[in-house]
């Protein structure tokens, strides 16, 4: 059976599996105050181009939580957060958001993108006159990079966006739960771009690499200064906070997090050639890791049995779009495999 | 100066203010445990047709107010409320139904109105696959009778839509704001029906004739069994409450509530007469003391510094929709210098 | 049949119903934002001292409301309020702070005060290491004037416990519900003292003259700045806002404030001194509208059905506390009457 | 350097590391869809007495996730929740359990514990009159097993608490993150014994042996119908569910629970044996994992350099509490080491 349903469907990398069992037996301190968390710390504010003081870090379980405990720090009380309609926050996270008070705000989604002129006229007319006070106030705006569907912003469409912030005194979050994948595949986006385009925003862990984990970072340091006690009451705080700094340190030493990107784009890249060659139409173009076909009932039908994967949707009369997800642990082999199937 | 801005202008129906005053001296228990409370209430659940244990109500002192406090009540925690996009919970409420962690989950509207066949796709496509665990389950279907543009639904429609809610599980809200004027100008909805149809709903008092006050009714009384813990957790308990007891026994003496329906009813059709006579367009054919034009933008700028309404959304290039709003205390005189303005 | 149950058991002083009379028919614009609400922030101001800019007030419907209110505004996400046990929001709003998230951290009531040592000392030790980060933190200091047992602070402790507030720079946040009584019996605290020690604080309507209202007044205005969202989405916001503006101004033209405050107290010492000299003791001497005393329980027993009062506390063996509380309704006839029941 | 700080410092029990090294690179669906999780949980509800559909059972990440989950679980909206002064959720939660609106509502600490005459006190007075409607109702009782200072109830004590909860219609939640520890070490108390008297539990894993994961475990099926989307909207859900089943599995095959308990409390008898041999003070007599002694400040001093443990309380004058804490790895050795020290 080969799975391509997601890619949180392994345990972690072997690089991050081997430090994790080697520390395994030693004694640190709790809640992230060990030295591993520091050294993972220093490693990723590095890559950001954050360091000496010019930003801050912090390590989080999973998605759905980091989305509610950052839009909850940064939006004021009751304010909403600004999306795309197809943005993960308003589909897919069981009101997360809403939970802690948010309302999120929807903009048309353009293959999962959030346009900046769009954007620009929503604040506009907003601000248009008093009623916005009996309204909910836009607190924070919210994009994914890559997106829900595998897209991804040019450098000059987040800078666009960024603009349309500034302009209106808003901060940008970005969520980077595939990053690396979203990074290997960008023609001129780099973290460091990232890291100086929003004002917070994370590196995605769970779907790239590790066991769990997202690093959260901003180059506002002084919104984290009660973080512990922020994260704590939302439920987030891991007692044993070394085990996402061993993990964090693994993917930014020896380039692991970009090699991990590299192969989940790569293969993703000999499926769509694959299919592609074989005459199956793309449902969308991602140059990232998801990968979007409409295929014919007969043949997903066929594929079923050996090849997991997800129906983009309800099934359709005679084509019906399916989604193929490769990861860091995808190999050519799986690929090949699959194409003989069909 | 002749003000059409809205139905919350005026204090309250000299037939409420006098039983405000006459009562003034008296000492009476608080938080809704007088004389007067209990009279209203038997005075509102007979009205309603819930007499006999059969229902309860209690009383909230303003709109949105209800509406986050009704919704916090019967929807489960984290469950979602289903409205139209144009109604009021999701547009100009400040996210007070956000505020207890509710999302609000938008269906197309029709004229402010939802339609029962989209609400059933909706609930089919919600529940057609497991993916519903992560996402925001529906606690209640909320509507509004009259609708934010001043339609109401047929018998029909209200019960097309109840039995979705049957069929799916979940219970049905009816926003009543401005109930008064949406049962005078309907063809074929009483309050005994509003009752029967709605799980629970509100008879509203502060666009209707009282100062404020919105009666809540429900045909499920044991919901009601810890109200006055729920309301003051919601910081929407009257200290004095018996104030709300006065004024909605007022309203349900006398034929009351009837009577100031039908007189924003009859000075906004006869408004609609003489505008439509003198030519001007309908923005949007509404039976009820809301009425929507479209002007040309000459005619808005000579009318405006002798008379006040609303533009309805922003102005146009040569001419903009507008709102006009009458109440229980409009008189024909006053719609005739108005018409006269023209 | 004499009431001596709480100070909200009337409607409101004929000075303030009169000018509910002569603008019921007026129309106004809504949530505050009309001409009599000017006037009554205008004169609060004054009052308080905090003229040109130098305060903002915003008004409020009722007491637990208001607190609600303003500790979430306050107070950082998720940080706590420190209060006395006995603390109005510790012990009887039903949870309505911890609603929107904030715990009430507790210190030792001393007849109703917060002492400025202890207070300090909670400071001191909470702060003592690391460990604060796993607990709540105090985003505010909440104390009562008059406490709810009828006491006061001397100018002296109020500016203890500022000092402490300044040091550990948390905001002070006072409740007034029942001020007019506290300020009349207080030898050295003005309205002015309160508005300058305190960072927030309200002047009670409910219990002091309106039919309900709260009229929030901080020297800090920058704190308003989207005070009206924050309100609507507690629910707080009332349409027909002008109704506290007519009532606050009519409570601060013509020394109304004063008077009421005075007729509470006046009443309360005649009802002291006839009990004291008729022998009964005192529970705790209350300077204001509050009077505390022991009753033999036969006496209860005979005075119950001809006057009402609260017992503070269980029924005991063989004499049981019991409050007393004047209005500004009271006169020195009822108490005449009533001491004549003895 | 020895550490005794804390039972979280370490990794996991080889044993589990060995499984989830094994299973690291296999794929399963998310979200505790996998067999590893259906696997874990059949265990888990046979070690409770609960199979054949008698209780439940859902994984979560940790400890103060857990209890802030599962009490919004349970309690009712802006219901409290009952526990002693010194719980863990009124001390160092950093506000998770008010953080979705509930109130936590204390009673004395007895070496940690609750007493049930307390309680039921508590209860009779807090519904003696009417006035409870304006309190927090307290929707959930709260106990830890063992508690925060290592001591654990009597059979004969949980069932009285049982009986109380019982009469009073409220909720049994036990706090078992050191539960492995606290069955060792009982004479009477068994797992199945927990089960039935806790209408829900957690079965501790991140202090006993495992990463990170609480297995909350309830003789309620039915309050677990929702628990997905409940654990999302708390940001709680793994998107790597099977890591807590293959942990948990671990846990419950080959008695290894027990073993890590047993390892645990052994090591902390032989520390408390070595160390009131060398006459030594107890602070507190633990017959579980933790363990407290009164040392000099002399001895704490000489120690700190060669092994860590916490200071209970501020540094007192001579002798200041300290406290010891074994767990799963804790070998004979280093308490022979230890005890060399001194």
């Amino acid at each position: 059976m080969l799975h391509f349903d997601s890619d949180y469907m392994r345990g972690c990398h072997p690089e991050v599996l081997s430090r994790l069992v080697q520390t395994n037996m030693e004694q640190t301190p709790g809640y992230g105050s060990d030295e591993y968390t520091s050294r993972a710390k220093k490693l990723v504010l590095k890559a950001c181009g954050l360091e000496d003081g010019r930003g801050d870090v912090v390590f989080l379980v999973g998605g759905t939580q980091t989305n509610a405990t950052v839009i909850d720090l940064v939006a004021g009380r009751y304010d909403g957060v600004i999306c795309v309609e197809t943005g993960h926050i308003n589909v897919h996270e069981s009101g997360a958001v809403e939970a802690s008070g948010h309302k999120v705000i929807t903009l048309p989604s353009h293959e999962g993108k959030m346009d900046a002129g769009e954007l620009n006229e929503w604040f506009t007319s907003f601000y248009g006159d008093e009623t916005w006070k009996h309204m909910v106030r836009p607190g924070v705006v919210y994009i994914t990079f890559p997106t829900e569907v595998g897209t991804i912003y040019t450098k000059a469409e987040l800078t666009a966006i960024r603009e349309v912030c500034d302009k209106w005194n808003t901060p940008l979050f970005i969520d980077g739960a595939r990053l690396a994948y979203g990074l290997v595949s960008s023609a001129d986006v780099t973290l460091k771009d990232i890291a100086a385009l929003a004002d917070i925003f994370y590196i995605g862990g769970t779907k790239c690499g590790t066991l769990f984990g997202e690093a959260v970072v901003t180059r506002h340091p002084e919104w984290l200064r009660h973080i512990v006690s922020h994260i704590k009451a939302h439920g987030a705080l891991m007692a044993k906070g070394r085990l996402l700094g061993v993990q964090f340190a693994a993917l930014f030493e020896n380039d692991l997090y970009s090699r991990i990107g590299r192969n989940g784009v790569d293969t993703a890249m000999a499926l769509k050639k694959g299919m592609t060659e074989r005459g199956f139409e793309l449902f969308m173009d991602s140059p990232t890791n998801q990968q979007f076909f409409v295929l014919p009932n007969e043949v997903i039908d066929r594929l079923l049995p050996r090849a997991s994967f997800e129906l983009w949707g309800a099934r359709q009369a005679t084509h019906t779009p399916v989604r193929f997800v490769t990861d860091w642990g995808t190999t050519e082999e799986d690929i090949n495999k699959f194409l003989c199937l069909l």
